[in-house]
């Protein structure tokens, strides 16, 4: 998808060819060859992964409003973080259905309602997928997280206030979910 | 680094090895062996990658507020972007350096002043670098980009509310981009 006016032709750049060039569980490395505005050709390093959903619950009690979170271990960083939920699409389904999902997998809440914020790119330099943003509301407590065999996840309760204040400090630590509170306050 | 504490037992997870099993220009991935909280044994991919810096520059002129961005391609969405400027660390760098130095490539301001408001994972579920995000101030135009043979940018000043406004879609759709905005929000 190009998003391009006709006074942005000295930014853009055609695509050459691609191929795969490794491959693991996660996602699959490939080497795209493209033609600068001018004219060289050079060669850029990809990821294909596939989309994923964050979702932002709020719950509303006693005129109170909170956000469900998560902490869990995060392999990349090897610390402790504390996010929203979210995961990986399953084949086949749409993208409001995933955010559901794993709001219920992750937290155990099912959502009344569910609403797209933005779907942006979590890193459009090497990255191919994206990140699609929920703000989910109406919320009842099912009883039961149905966490996968190697998911380990505490449920907490912050308030947007709480939040906002620590974003950017352990642990609060992924950037993504800082994204995420930026569209909430947008949202308004 | 490891932020816990003495309730979170149950969510760490230990690195037992780890290997690198694949090396591009851009990252390395690596397999990590890990045991859980419970003990079981699991492989986790990730990737080694530099760490980066992202500048919100503000211009004050005639009491109004201008972000200084930057109009791009990006290879991974395969869409213009329009964000704040930043880029990879050099060798021996400091982070503040590295964030004044790409400021003043890819834009032609010099900053007066550049404050550290964060320092987070771009995604730690699979990253292990860290982003690093600055707010740059007292801002001196030099006259002159300074960008790499393969960077073609346009700078474009643009209101914070404009910003915020758009925040989510096109060409708004690099994630790390609203994450930056958050911490500049939370900044006052």
């Amino acid at each position: 998808m190009i998003h391009e006016d006709s006074e942005n032709g000295h930014l853009i750049w055609q695509e050459e060819n691609r191929r795969d060039i490794f491959k693991t569980k996660v996602f699959t490395v490939r080497e795209n060859r493209s033609r600068s505005p001018t004219g060289e050709s050079g060669t850029f390093t990809i990821l294909d992964a596939p989309d994923w959903a964050i979702v932002i619950p709020v719950l509303e009690k006693a005129g109170e409003r909170r956000f469900v979170m998560v902490r869990q271990w995060r392999h990349g960083s090897e610390t402790l973080s504390l996010e929203f939920p979210g995961g990986v699409f399953e084949k086949g389904e749409e993208p409001s259905e995933a955010a559901a999902r794993e709001l219920r997998e992750e937290t155990a809440y099912q959502a009344g309602r569910i609403r797209k914020l933005a779907e942006m790119s979590p890193n459009p330099a090497i990255m191919a997928n994206r990140v699609h943003f929920f703000l989910a509301g109406d919320l009842h407590y099912t009883g039961n997280q149905e966490l996968d065999a190697d998911e380990y996840m505490d449920v907490v309760l912050v308030s947007p206030e709480e939040v906002l204040r620590n974003m950017g400090r352990p642990p609060y630590i992924h950037a993504l979910m800082a994204a995420a509170l930026a569209l909430y306050l947008q949202a308004g």
